[in-house]
């Protein structure tokens, strides 16, 4: 095949227009300025009170390998048309910027910054496109999956969703994301080997085609496996597919581990209400049912309202497309660039969508807890990046759309979200083990009131701006528009 | 990082649940057994009247590449209880499997075998659920991709949507599905490497920001670029974008190429049309005014209907997610198996979801047109497969539902739509250039009438089962259902 005998690496995984401008700033000698990139999305996704980021090993794993090889150089020279010197420059490039990012499993919200790339313009802005596409899908998932996890009460939640994803990466990374915010497993081998999720999985429909008849189908089965969960729907599930699974279990005895029946298809409320009576009159008091087809938070939620008899969930199109809303729409925005006396200047893009106004300058997001009355977190402040909230003996928190929504906040923590990732090209960030991340996932949704978890109209978690970032903000605002019109119209 | 340093391919890239039941044939001598499984989907996605089928390339790379290694087994022996004798098996395992399959930018249905697989049944089962993870994504994005191409009208539709695409591969293999189905190009650098897709892309907001001011911008790109789109929308518009590009191409006159402005905010309708008068006022005819801001088929319809001034258009996360349905719901199922005495036995599944029964046996799918009185398609009629509907001089079609609704055609030509790809494990398919695949699509969508490409409620096109299959089936279900039930209540 052509493509696979390609060179191929991430490099070239990002916008022509990246490259074109990395081409601007490199002849007009502006490459080498320094500038602060932040990514951020700007509206919950699901409607959810919360999301949960990931990305950051996908991003460091890019970063990693960021190189350009000749068959790039070659395919850049082929199709636009750039001097030879700015050829030579991306073969030397070397990443150089610092990245600052909220940590993997950290629960996050709408209009705060995830990730914060500071270096050479031309570097920052090459990257872009990458970082975007890791932590866009993967944010998004991890946040539904959590959101199932929830509504699933504590039942065991399985990842199955390859074959609907959209294609293999997001198979293997939509695992992973789906493990860290509390799956119990993946059925995807590769993500399991890979990432170090466990994996999951008995047998399909075509076990019992093949065999055309439930009971031998389950029987070859429990003779080659000790964990057993049958598939009982093929052809009928409450006087075929459970009988015949009964039979085998009463047969094999102490020889397997009956674990249950898995559902596939029919009406789940009423078949498991059924299944279970059959389980429980053969006396398996202890076999689970599983139930997959077409779940996500909504229908599980539903199907516990109307008593259903099910005990693990295994979860797959919804989550791993993230059906219900398909695309995070996080965005990297230029912040602050050095200007010709070598001075940062900050920036924001205006945008007759009034919500495209980014916030300018280069920041720090503190969580906010109250160490008197309960651990639980308070709020976000968003900061310019060198103020320090702990100074304060009192913090004053205020919506930024709407000032007259504000608290007064005493005795309390702020925690520093965005952690150093890079500094000057150099990877200074240990990724933790992917049991820690989850863990951390869990202890950091903990923090959080129910009033924001909940499934339905959760209540606004307070992302609040300094005081001194909102003055910042509508001073450059007001400058801008100014300096603007006036030019336009010289 | 942990992951990287893993030795990855794509073999891995199934579900447990596939290896597990690989172990129980294996163990019971049942792998070598001939199997036939055919992948189709149920649905047509987005209530389209047509969908375009693609993924075929990745699916012939991936088999390529079929091969487990040694840090592969080691990864199954330590997460699963199976003997070493299979894992022996799994390290000597060479793919044997013929495959039959609808060509890249076929005109495809639900309800029809789109991909046959054929062999030893173990082999079969292994490879399924990459094969749907490619045909799911790729025929879905090919699919939405034909359609705002054709709600477009012509016009240049370029395709954007790596940053909100569910991860890298969906990125680039989304890329050159659309192109496939008649998007012009992608602004993807590593698709249009890998894939030799034209690539596109000028300058984005962080340009503006950098030089804060539209017109400095413009100019720095102007003295850098020969082909100029101007992005006008950072600070206003009206105001000062376009008057900013209308500046600069005036002063560089014959120096630049003035291709036009990208508006990516705000109201499309109105600003397009009054960019459209500014830049005929400073007479600049011939520039095009490009859309990006969450299109798809249905907003350009709508764009187009209330007059906007757009010339072309850049499509970014609607496409690229199918973000109106991000799944496609292929699936992959049985339709025979060899028995004990080496005779193949049809077999389906039946299921609660009276939707979900499957149709037995190995099947071809034909392109039925009239020959005199035109060269549209008049239905998809899918035989058995050794059955040859040219040796009939008339045939009969009814809707395999409905089957009062049906009709006879006469002086057809039936064409087969599943090609042979892989005999026996060869691969006996040479892949043809990308645009040999693009242009057959554009052919393949015009032999289909206008009423099955509406984009709002199309008709439904005729895909009908020969006598002999629809008879054939029927008698399998009503011998399943009495079988089971017998044997259930042994």
């Amino acid at each position: 095949m052509a493509f696979a005998s390609k060179n191929d690496s991430l490099t070239l995984h990002t916008d022509l227009y990246q490259i074109n401008m990395m081409y601007t700033y490199f002849k007009m000698g502006l490459h080498e300025k320094n500038a602060v990139f932040e990514c951020y999305f700007r509206n919950m996704p699901f409607d959810s009170g919360y999301a949960v980021f990931a990305g950051l090993e996908h991003i460091v794993s890019y970063l990693e390998q960021l190189k350009f090889d000749e068959s790039d150089l070659e395919f850049l020279r082929q199709n636009e048309n750039y001097d030879e010197d700015f050829i030579d420059y991306l073969r030397h490039f070397q990443f150089k910027c610092s990245v600052n990012s909220v940590v993997e499993g950290e629960i996050v919200f709408n209009n705060e910054p995830l990730l914060q790339v500071e270096g050479p313009l031309a570097q920052c802005q090459l990257i872009e496109t990458a970082i975007l596409n890791f932590v866009n899908f993967q944010t998004l998932v991890a946040t539904k999956a959590s959101r199932i996890k929830s509504a699933a009460e504590g039942d065991i939640v399985l990842e199955f969703g390859t074959r609907r994803a959209q294609e293999a990466d997001a198979a293997i990374w939509g695992a992973r994301a789906a493990y860290i915010a509390g799956f119990d497993a993946t059925s995807n081998v590769r993500a399991g080997k890979l990432f170090d999720i466990p994996i999951s999985g008995t047998h399909a429909h075509a076990l019992v085609q093949t065999y055309q008849n439930d009971y031998e189908a389950f029987m070859a089965y429990a003779q080659t496996h000790h964990d057993c969960v049958f598939l009982v729907d093929t052809y009928n599930t409450l006087r075929s597919g459970v009988p015949s699974a009964i039979r085998v279990a009463k047969e094999m005895g102490d020889k397997i581990n009956f674990q249950g029946v898995r559902i596939d298809s029919g009406d789940m409320a009423y078949i498991s209400k059924k299944v279970r009576q059959q389980l429980d009159e053969a006396g398996f008091y202890d076999a689970k049912i599983f139930a997959s087809n077409d779940l996500d938070e909504k229908t599980i939620l539903n199907l516990k309202m109307q008593g259903a008899k099910i005990d693990a969930w295994g979860v797959g199109t919804k989550l791993i497309t993230a059906f219900d809303q398909p695309a995070l729409g996080a965005v990297y925005k230029i912040v602050s660039i050095e200007d010709q006396n070598g001075n940062m200047r900050d920036t924001l893009k205006l945008s007759s969508n009034a919500e495209k106004v980014s916030t300018p300058g280069k920041k720090q997001v503190w969580r906010i807890t109250n160490n008197l009355k309960h651990e639980k977190s308070e709020g976000d402040w968003i900061s310019v990046y060198d103020e320090n909230p702990e100074k304060f003996n009192s913090l004053y928190m205020f919506h930024p759309k709407y000032t007259y929504i504000n608290k007064i906040v005493e005795d309390f923590k702020a925690r520093p979200l965005l952690q150093p990732i890079y500094e000057s090209g150099q990877l200074v960030y240990t990724q933790p083990d992917i049991r820690q991340i989850r863990e951390y996932a869990k202890q950091s949704l903990a923090a959080l009131w129910e009033e924001y978890k909940r499934d339905l109209n959760p209540q606004e978690y307070p992302v609040d701006l300094s005081e001194k970032l909102y003055n910042h903000k509508m001073d450059l605002i007001n400058q801008l528009r100014e300096e603007n019109n006036s030019k336009a119209m010289k």
